[in-house]
């Protein structure tokens, strides 16, 4: 009922993560009724993005700078590296404002069901980067789900007599998080996480 | 912490209905996730649609072609008109595939509060449009709220008098709809429209 380019924008914009294909055609909408404002600085924002943005060499961020800001940033620590699934992990890490280290984005987890061993995620080139840094510690900031956990403690057992030393985000409850919507695994690893007051 | 070509897309991005910050932030990782199946198809796709699609001279949908598809369509039946608030109305419509006459985009609804009156909806042209083009029933197939329902019956007292039949859609429960999950005003009026079995 729309025009073959209108269709062929909600095909492709009903792949995006959170798009499905009844608000990728509102979104759609919203593009051709804004064409000034919305459609066409959005049009020139990701073709600037597919010429400028590349992967950093070093930690796997993507920037418009190889190696990436952070990298390049002669401010940051060193001797800490936090190992994060993915490039959206680092940025939100970023987001909290409390690691001023560098970043290694492994870009997976471990999973013998999806065929990902330690070779396909490069642990060796990341035990490799972190025995010649410098590195004091290896935060692991995997997600805490099985997967997330087998791979830091891979990373972990492949450390083992390196003198790095390597540790886990905390487990318990979120902030604000209130008791009775609490999943029991969260509240089990809370309890046992206890802390004298 | 990701460049500043990234943050500007994120920034649009998130002007998109139905993204907000969050997933305007995955939506743009994805797309530089995968520059070649997505990102340039779709900076592609909005410069085909910015160039291309423009609004119908006749009944205000979006399209290639000026007139769209739908009002050059010969097969269509010229003595219904179906009157809709917006262009994704009228899309929603031809999807469900029930009507096969002509469109009339409003482009909006009466609104005192927002100084919206019949000539800011060119109910005027509306009128003058029926009254030429032979028309023999008139759709107001506006929203079932009050601004939707005062805007049908301004339509309707426009055309009185002047032969042209003029029908609302019907209210009721929408199908596959459970009792104990309506409003009572849905309740409401699908008991004072019931009809005999």
């Amino acid at each position: 009922m729309a025009g073959i380019e209108i269709e062929r924008l909600i095909a492709l914009m009903s792949r995006l993560p959170g798009l499905g294909q009844r608000s990728a055609r509102r979104a759609a909408l919203a593009l051709v009724e804004r064409r000034e404002t919305l459609l066409e600085p959005l049009a020139r924002a990701l073709a600037d993005v597919a010429g400028n943005v590349r992967t950093c060499r070093i930690c796997g961020n993507v920037d418009s700078t190889d190696p990436c800001a952070i990298c390049a940033d002669p401010a940051r620590d060193d001797s800490l590296l936090c190992v994060v699934e993915d490039v959206a992990s680092l940025w939100a890490m970023e987001r909290s404002g409390c690691f001023f280290g560098r970043y290694h984005v492994l870009g997976g987890l471990l999973s013998a069901l999806d065929g990902i061993g330690p070779d396909e995620l490069g642990i060796g080139d990341l035990l490799g980067r972190a025995r010649n840094a410098g590195i004091r510690e290896i935060i692991l900031a995997t997600p805490a789900t099985v997967e997330g956990q087998t791979t830091a403690h891979a990373i972990a057992e492949g450390l083992a007599g390196s003198g790095i030393a390597t540790s886990l985000l905390a487990q318990g409850l979120p902030v604000g998080g209130e008791i009775d919507y609490l999943d029991d695994g969260t509240i089990g690893a809370a309890m046992r996480a206890r802390r004298p007051l």
